[in-house]
C-alpha cells in the first residue's frame, strides 16, 4: 500500500452554502489504500444533482460541498492489490464510490441497490469522511468503483454516459427494450432523454421523441435521429398513436400528466420512470391493457461497464457543450432553464489549475 | 345446428333504470349457433360490477340490464362442431362471451384483451343483441369462451373463480409470484383479496394482508390461513415491515396512499393493480429501488382454464355466501357496504322459478 497523504492536496470547487455558489476550495483526499486507484480527472460532467446539491433542495448537504458524479480521468497511482486497472489507462467513475461488498445487490453487480452504498459526494464515507465529487484535481476510489474508458472513447463524451447514461441504459436493459423493431418513446429531451433516443436507435427500435414544443422536432429528428416527433399536449396527435408503442421512457423533471402517455403504450406496455415527476393516474390506465410503470435509479457497476463498452463498439456518443471551470457557475443556471444541447462537460484538465 | 328460437325463453332478473333495482324479467336467448353451448345456470357470482353497471355508474347502461358474470351452469345443448363440451357436462362463464377469434391477444389465448371482446352483459355483440350476464335461467355462449368445471369441484364454490378469481390469479402468474418462499401482501379483504390469500397460501408465498381494521385480524389469519397482519394506517407496523415483500396484490376498491405501501416493497418489488384506486405516488417511491407498479383486469380463457383445474386439484375453495335470486337486491345494498365473506353466490337452480 502506497501512500500520498499530503494534506489540501486537491483542487475543487465547492459550493459554501444554500446559495450553491461554486468557487475554489482545497482539500485532501484519503491516502491510496491497497484496492484503491487514484485518478487525475480530465473531465466531468454536469448533472442536475450537481444544482440540487450545492442548494440544498433536500436539506442534507454539508458544505463545503464539492459536487460532480461523471468523472473521467487518468489513472496515476494504484495500491499494490489493484488488478483491473494500471497507470495511464482510462477511467470513469460514477454516482457512487462505495457500498458492503457481501449483500445480494454488491454479489449481483447491482452496488447501486446496495443498503451501504455511497454516493459520489455529499454522503458519509465508511472512513467517516465526507465524499466530494468530481469538480477536482483528482479523486481516490476503490477500483470496484472504476469503469475502463476504452482508448478510443473520446474522453470529455465519455463523462455523461457515467450518469445520463446509465439512469437510461439500466431500465431499457432491465425491460428488454432492446429488441430490434420494437417502438419506444422517449419523453424529455435533456441529458437523459437525449441518451434515450441514441440507445434506441442503436437498439434498433422505432423512437418517437415526446415534447410540448415544437421548437425541439428538428433536433430530435435531424440530430438525434429519432423517427418520429409527437406533440404530447396535442390531444389529435396523442390519438392518433394510440395504443402503439411497446415502452416509454420518462426522463422529464417537472410534474406532468401521466394518463396521455399511458394511452399511446400497446397492451402490456410499459412506461419507465427516472424523472422526478409526481407520478397520478387512473386506474383505468394501468388495468385496462396491463400496463406497467417501473422506476429507475442508474445502474449497478457490471451494467455500467456493458453500456461503456457498447457507446465504444457502436460508437454512440452524447452532444455535450464542453466548459472551462469557471464557467460552472453559469452552466447551472443554464441547466436550470433546459439551456443546454445536451450535457454540459467540464474541462477539468485544462481549467482547473 | 340445431335451434331453440322461442321468443322470451329465458327468465332472468333486470335492474330497468339506474335504480339499480332488480326484477323479474323475460327475454330471448339467441338459438343455438354450431359453436355454440346452451348452459342451464345453476349459480352466478354478485360482482361490483354488478352494482356498478345496473347503477350505471359509467353512463353506457342500457336497460333492461341483467347483471351477472361468474356463471357456473350444466351444458343443456351443443352446436354441431362444439368439440369440448358435451350435454350434462360442468361448466362456466366469466367476463366476456366474444373476441375477434384472430388477433395476436385471442392467438395467445388472451381474449379479455381483444379490441373487439364483448362482455358478458350490457355490451353489443357481433349479431347486434345486447348481452345478458347470468342472473337468468340459461345463457348460450360460444365455446371459445366457456371453462370446464371438474365434476368433484362444488358448483356453487366454482362461480367466484370466474371473475374474483381469475382477476387475482392473471397478475399473480405473469408477475411470477407463484415462487414458494416469496412473500406477499394483499390489500383488500374482499372477493377479490380473499382469493389472492388463498393463491398466495397455495403457492407456498409467506401472505401478508393490511387492513385498516384490527376486526379483519382473526379472520384474515385464522379462516383464511394468512402468516401476518398488519394495521397499514399504523406508521410504526409498516415501518417495521419496510422493504421486506416481494409483491403486493392491491384488491382495494376505494382511494388509498399508495407511498406507504411501496415503502414496505423489497428493492424490484411489484405491485400489481387490480383494484380501482386512483394510483398517486412520489416518483422516489419507485425510482429508488426500481419498484413496479402493474395494472391487471381479469385474464385470458388459458389462464382461467388452468387457475380452474389449480383449484380443483389443490382444492382450494372460495368462501361463500349462498343467497336466493329474492335476495339479490340486498346482496347488491351490502356488497356496497362490504358487508359480505366473501362472496355472495346466487342458487339460480333453486330459486329462479
Amino acid at each position: 500500500m502506497s501512500s500520498e497523504g499530503a494534506k489540501e492536496d486537491c483542487l475543487g470547487w465547492a459550493a459554501r452554502d444554500p446559495s450553491g455558489l461554486l468557487s475554489p476550495y482545497k482539500f485532501s483526499r484519503r491516502t491510496v489504500g491497497s484496492d484503491d486507484v487514484s485518478i487525475r480527472i480530465t473531465h466531468c460532467g454536469v448533472c442536475y444533482a450537481d444544482v440540487a446539491w450545492t442548494r440544498n433542495m433536500s436539506g442534507t448537504s454539508k458544505y463545503p460541498l464539492v459536487p460532480g458524479h461523471e468523472i473521467v480521468g487518468i489513472v496515476k497511482q494504484v495500491g499494490s492489490s489493484v488488478q483491473r486497472f494500471k497507470v495511464g489507462d482510462h477511467v470513469g467513475v460514477g454516482t457512487y464510490v462505495n457500498s458492503c461488498r457481501e449483500c445480494e445487490y454488491c454479489n449481483d453487480g447491482l452496488e447501486v441497490h446496495c443498503e451501504k452504498m455511497v454516493l459520489t459526494f455529499d454522503r458519509i464515507d465508511t472512513d467517516g469522511t465526507v465524499t466530494k465529487g468530481g469538480y477536482s484535481s483528482h479523486i481516490v476510489v476503490h477500483e470496484r468503483y472504476c469503469f475502463r474508458i476504452p482508448e478510443n472513447y473520446p474522453m470529455d463524451l465519455a463523462a455523461p454516459l457515467l450518469c445520463a447514461g446509465i439512469t437510461v441504459y439500466t431500465p431499457m436493459i432491465r425491460h428488454k427494450m432492446n429488441q430490434p423493431g420494437k417502438s419506444l418513446g422517449v419523453i424529455g429531451l435533456g441529458g437523459l432523454g437525449h441518451m434515450a433516443v441514441k440507445f434506441g436507435k442503436a437498439f434498433g427500435l422505432k423512437v418517437t421523441v415526446f415534447s410540448t414544443s415544437i421548437s425541439k422536432k428538428e433536433e430530435a429528428l435531424s440530430l438525434l435521429g429519432a423517427d418520429h416527433f409527437v406533440i404530447s399536449s396535442d390531444v389529435e396527435q396523442m390519438k392518433a398513436i394510440a395504443k402503439s408503442l411497446d415502452f416509454i421512457i420518462d426522463t422529464a423533471a417537472g410534474n406532468h400528466p401521466f394518463d396521455p402517455y399511458m394511452s399511446v403504450l400497446k397492451t402490456g406496455g410499459i412506461l419507465a420512470l427516472v424523472g422526478s415527476s409526481e407520478v397520478k393516474f387512473s386506474p383505468a390506465s394501468l388495468n385496462h391493457h396491463m400496463r406497467t410503470v417501473s422506476g429507475s435509479l442508474t445502474g449497478g457497476t457490471k451494467d455500467t461497464q456493458e453500456m461503456i463498452d457498447l457507446c465504444a463498439a457502436q460508437k454512440i456518443y452524447p452532444n455535450i457543450e464542453v466548459i472551462p471551470i469557471d464557467y460552472a457557475n453559469e452552466a447551472l443556471e443554464r441547466l436550470i432553464k433546459r439551456d443546454v444541447k445536451y450535457r454540459f462537460v467540464i474541462d477539468i484538465e485544462n481549467s482547473l489549475k
